[in-house]
């Protein structure tokens, strides 16, 4: 509404309360304004109001909403179904041009501010979060291993004769599955045990990069988040390397972001030595659906070079949820999502380790992983080879995701790979074990239905062991009234197994 | 509800109403069996009520959707704004696993049956629109540029001696940008003019294929949309040259979904010759927003290794607005939109013929492009050299989007190659043109408007050439109502040339 | 957004393209000023997106959205559910105040703008539909019978000796109950047979107002639209009978507004005579959910007592709804509808008048009513009693909702008062009969389904009658498509008939 | 999704997973039944997803929703725009039919039982707050005043002769016109004044029942929550008298649900007395939007008969919005927030004393009143006669809601009855003052802000006492930042006077 809108509800209802409305009105735009100038996260979140304000005003500036508009193109912004129009505000046009996924749109001037608001909060984001001197960066509407991926094609540009990415190894496949697509060769580097902890090796690192010559390495993909007993890569001592040896050093932070950790980790790399990007996932560090990823890094030329590597326009949704929820949260808002994480996480640690205890088993020490725990599975192993591989199926059919029975000696290939002792990052783990982790937004009900239901099937898997089969569980198991839709059936143990990789 | 719940319903209000409302719950439930049942688009479209049951019903199956579920991994599908969940519809999951976009995921039985019904679902929309003989496709949410990529991505795993794409010009970044991104080095074929049509120069192809010998060619990228003077590939005869020489065939069908001429000469080359994928857009054939590809083919293994070459998760929304729209519409809702299509095309190319003649122009003779129009722009271009460019421009501030012209002479390097002509696939096209395109969801309004606001400008061009400055051109017109909020500033020529490219 | 926030939009993105946005919004803005300037119906109707922002420039008027706000009493617009805050726009505090249900908020100019306009626009359909000198009306929060006991209610303090109401009856309970209800006593008027159509008997009419006493009488309370074979009452002579003895007139214009002659019969009888007020449902004339009705008159400061009548607040949602509805439709929409409705009127009045011919039935010949019809169900009556409510409750499990069977000889008694040969108006109407009506709304393919099912209802109920129950039909009925969850399950007469009522 | 959807889905996606969505479905329908079968409200909120599902199956009972529905009659529940339809969850039909707002509608079989949960719902909460045998209840879509008018009218039925309702006095206008709408004659009992606060004269009232004698007085109308310095009539007391005497009592307990002694009141006075209905706003009590209220009562077929009165159907919207609001709560959320008032009420009482004691000022005691405050406002009073009304102007623009100031010797007229020192509660209490209520939902923050923003404008009108005009204040305030927005314009005395009336 403007001045003579105003003006004309002055008319119809008395002029101080219209003034009154008219002055609330400023305060919401104030905020709009605040953001637009400085490009920061503001401290306390908006509320839905302002949002959907904000929204509106931005979706209303690209061509498709012009109430004049006629289209002779062939790609105007058209809708078929309402409903898709209106979840996604009205924004049609996606982010990006044919020629780079930063640039802005002439035919839509709201998506591409959105798309460099976005990009702005997001960056200050990283800062806070703890890698304060991040040059740029950009929201991708992919996934981390995809976005992986990208960072390599770029390189392989600037470095026409390399073949070798070098690869603490990590039993995750979509960044291994991320060099492969790449047409690179990933050339894995084993993990050594230090205590209980899985850490880089980093005296194999620097000789395979001798052996196999700088030139001819695209980089080194470390990573900082993962399942322990690995812990994250030891980035300043890598950054060192691959600055004295002239090679790129890209970052897979997949859920890092949330972790003051892993971010210092890259801080400090960048710091003493080079890392050219490193890539976070939007769903995990932002709780927002799956399908986004931020490329980020210090040199603001190489990530624009990144940006522009992207042919085409791109999906807009993934920036959308990130920027309504960084919006709504609030500087203060993540900062609280960030300590609450760290509490659950002792908490968790706490708990799994009484438990642990109860049954003869162990919490893993890693002190160096903030996020992942692991708990030995040592005597369930030892009685029955399946029992492992039981006890995740049990969990899983009693509504407990995430948790992970990592078993002894599995062997896998992937695009041609093969991986001993696969999912435990190592060819030979000296135990069994259970990952849990503390992940943001987690609450202390997940934690204490965890335990409560971990010791449950700790206890059906034992019993079991000294006798038959799974049937028995049913009848001697007290089922309280969360569990009751649950029914332990008899799901196959290759289900859970294909569940947990 | 259940059965029992009915049966307590009953007791409520009379037993022969709540039994004549769960009556109607079956048609409802039928519609949705049958679509699980067949996976074919049903014949009308769904009304929201089932629509948004189904998608309820689904979203429920998902684990971040369990009432008493407890996650302790690393990726919950926790949302922290109520905004973002609701508009996806509580699908957070994405789709895919690490190692593949198509793959199920086990917290996410829901979210995976999504993404197997829209796969179905675009499966059976292919065929109808026109290539019958499609073996597979997914959809994938990248804009087709990088969905090339993907593809090209995935060859290279077959033919690792590969350097080159042979690729029939066509002046558009993404789809050369594809290329690139991909690693490999686009061998340009230029095209030739005949009548005023420009043609796959397959002469030069296949001189091409023999002078860098097949197996150092990566595949034929070949076009089937474009913008008119341009016309589709000769597919045909390309396929029968990949498959004389046993060189992949990709072909970029951007927006060639609605155009029954463009599928049938896919359907063609498929049957004639080899063509391994066809790459069309989501948002320029479905009316979804920006985002989305579909890559389709006719070896299901080939489309399988494409969809597990795309490492990670990845967003669900493409997929979800896709399967949305078909729904919504239902098969003959769609049907009903390529016949308006066609329509509109002839009403626009008449419209277009007769305003150019009163212009001394001409409607370019491209019976082989079904989309895209051209009208030279002869008369301007001789007076005043930048007289085509302010055309643009002043099309743009009256909010015509999508019509574009196109300058004689217009120089452009894209990642280090240098077009000569570029806009005009050709070096040295004969005239100034000015593009116009009937897409799907065009309306007859949006033809009525563009010629009436063509002619305005033209009028206004025409003046001041004879004249002086844009100024005077503001007083001279009557405007109209529609058009009210349009006033012509003076708006930065390259502004434009900038929005055309 | 304001003025600086475009400008640091325009430093994010290209200014010109930000400019073209923010000429963009101006002309919804546009809109939005003439509404509130005019406060008439947009000939046009609005975009969802223009509508929506006008709703929230309104919503974020009223102090419970207010961001700085702190609230200390006893009603602060809080709301516990962000779904019910959504569904509602944010609009919270209701309309009107304690005094009068059309004053202004101080806590909420928001909602008291909305509540002006609202009843400003419809005031403008008002007269558009016929009621050209209408001088006053106003959205109330009830259906049609609380709102003419509201205007009885009103009319007690202007009448103060008033006990009676005289009443050409109608039989259709709630417009009885709203005479009681308001504490009076209705006197029941019979109709007039004139040829197949009741009418008003005006000299019964004249005779009770002389025999009463014109000051025992609080009003006559007249009726439009009406089921056939009743027609609407003779307004003209009524109110004129109301002019002579000075006597208010109130008439129930409940689905009047769709038809012109009832609207045409309003105006006439206030030109000629007297009308105090006519009350029409929201729900029926303006395709929202049921809740609302509109009081309107011919004497602005009668309406506004009304108005002031209604103790305390009131909610805003029948009057949002109509809002929204009439801002998507425009004008133009609007007379669109009435226009539909009229041809569906006289292709269902063909396709019934052919139907009842095949089955020896008749279409009684009731010109004078613009709605309803009503088709003779002799040979079904002659033969076996209870075939007429078996017919009944046939269409009703088919899914056939609205049509009315109206059995001979059914006495019912309300409120104490007993009518004989209750649902035809009269006590003796000389033929069993079914009813259909044309309203705003209905398509093409209600019309088709209708006579189709009917058919098949007519057919079985016949066979049956010449032979023994209703498990034949089942089987000799050759069931299609559309009907395939209904099958004719022995829902008792009863449920029929109370449905019917 | 019946059975055979999840088998079709089980072939789609592995069988284990479609299960285990199968199973998490389950839940959400126990938590359906449960609700059906025991028509209580869960103690545990329901989250968004199970709410949604049940308002979708509810709506496709209705015959709206029916896929092959046609319809024939004048009122078939269509809606013109989407957007409305969606905001009513496509409920359309409304509450009640011609007879009964309790009654079933044939066409709305789910709409009914919407009716009924939440009147079944509601019941239960009401028990939950404290009258422990109540009857019956409904919820009805007027607000609280019409609602008692209701009341009346349905008790003029039973009481011919009566014309009189005695009436301690309660300054709040909509209550007063409840019974002038109804057409009765309040007969106003002023309060007694002990210590601060004014309550019920109890002698007066037996005094003027003897006077008029009892068939000649409808009903008693006693009133609970209230202003301070009033507070809660004797209920016992009044209840007895009306046992005594065989007189109705009807109370107006607007916002008492959310106080246990209001609730306790009217459980004791039925107890030892006669209570025949009690009538309660939803807003004020369940956080919903203005515009519904519910009539409670001890005697089943007394509440039916006032049901049976309200003549047609009513909007669903209130019974909506209280639904979606109980269920979301559950009955430990809706415990949570009475507990929260409570506290609230102790703290705002502390702040609020704390405060005055610095002005000279005094919190008045009312131990009686448990939600509202009362400070006086001597000092100010005795400087200057307008300061009172401009200390309320000055909190009304600094966005302080629902504060209302108290002058004395205000005089009124309302409907023809003139009260002296009206907003006080009668004819002249001993000094001016300002009211604060804590209300259901209020939190730290708004008693926080208000003490602050209260300390303000008390410090700025004394200054301006010693001195001159407004216009000084503004230079003399330091602006905080949450006030940027509310400069202290010159709004007219009598706008606030206005507003807080």
């Amino acid at each position: 509404m403007n001045r003579e809108s105003f003006a004309a509800g002055e008319r119809l209802v008395s002029p101080a309360y219209v003034r009154q409305g008219c002055e609330a009105r400023r305060s919401h735009e104030h905020l709009i304004r605040l953001l637009l100038e400085k490009g920061k996260c503001p401290e306390n979140g908006w509320d839905e109001s302002t949002l959907e304000l904000f929204l509106h005003e931005l979706a209303i500036m690209d061509s498709n909403n012009f109430l004049g508009n006629c289209g002779v193109g062939e790609r105007e912004g058209r809708v078929a179904s309402s409903l898709v129009a209106r979840r996604h505000y009205r924004f049609i046009h996606g982010i990006g041009r044919s020629g780079d996924i930063s640039a802005v749109q002439p035919k839509a001037a709201g998506s591409s501010l959105l798309n460099k608001i976005t990009n702005s909060l997001v960056l200050d984001i990283i800062k806070l979060a703890g890698v304060h001197t991040v040059a740029n960066c950009f929201v991708v509407p992919m996934a981390t291993g995809m976005s992986l991926t990208l960072c390599f094609l770029t390189l392989r540009h600037k470095r026409p004769k390399a073949k070798y990415i070098i690869w603490p190894r990590i039993d995750q496949k979509s960044c291994f599955k991320s060099m492969i697509t790449a047409g690179f060769e990933p050339v894995v580097i084993e993990n050594v045990l230090e205590g209980d902890e899985l850490r880089t090796d980093l005296k194999a690192v620097e000789a395979k990069v001798q052996e196999l010559g700088p030139d001819y390495i695209l980089c080194i993909h470390s990573t900082t988040s993962c399942f322990a007993p690995r812990v994250p890569d030891r980035l300043e001592e890598l950054a060192v390397i691959c600055a004295n040896y002239g090679i790129p050093h890209i970052v897979n932070n997949a859920y890092g972001v949330q972790s003051s950790k892993c971010m210092h980790l890259i801080q400090q790399g960048a710091r003493v030595g080079r890392i050219d990007a490193f890539v976070q996932s939007l769903d995990k560090n932002f709780m927002v659906p799956v399908g986004g990823a931020i490329i980020a890094g210090f040199n603001d030329s190489f990530i624009q070079e990144i940006s522009k590597m992207y042919p085409g326009r791109a999906s807009a949704s993934p920036s959308l949820d990130v920027l309504i929820t960084l919006l709504s949260l609030g500087s203060n808002g993540y900062k609280k999502l960030l300590k609450e994480r760290k509490e659950m996480f002792s908490y968790l640690s706490n708990q799994i380790k009484k438990l642990s205890e109860a049954y003869n088993e162990r919490l893993l020490h890693t002190p160096h992983n903030p996020i992942s725990l692991a708990v030995t599975l040592k005597t369930l192993d030892e009685h029955h080879e399946e029992a492992v591989t039981q006890l995740g199926s049990m969990l899983f059919t009693r509504q407990v995701s995430g948790a992970r029975v990592v078993p002894l000696g599995s062997v896998q290939t992937v695009s041609g790979y093969t991986f001993r002792g696969f999912m435990s990052h190592t060819n030979n783990y000296p135990c069994a074990y259970l990952n849990a982790a503390s992940a943001i937004g987690m609450k202390m009900q997940d934690v204490d239905l965890f335990i409560k239901r971990l010791d449950k099937c700790l206890k059906a898997v034992r019993k079991e062991q000294g006798k038959e089969s799974d049937d028995n569980y049913d009848k001697t198991e007290d089922v309280d009234i969360e569990e009751m839709a649950l029914k332990p059936d008899n799901v196959l143990l290759d289900t859970y197994q294909d569940a947990s990789s």
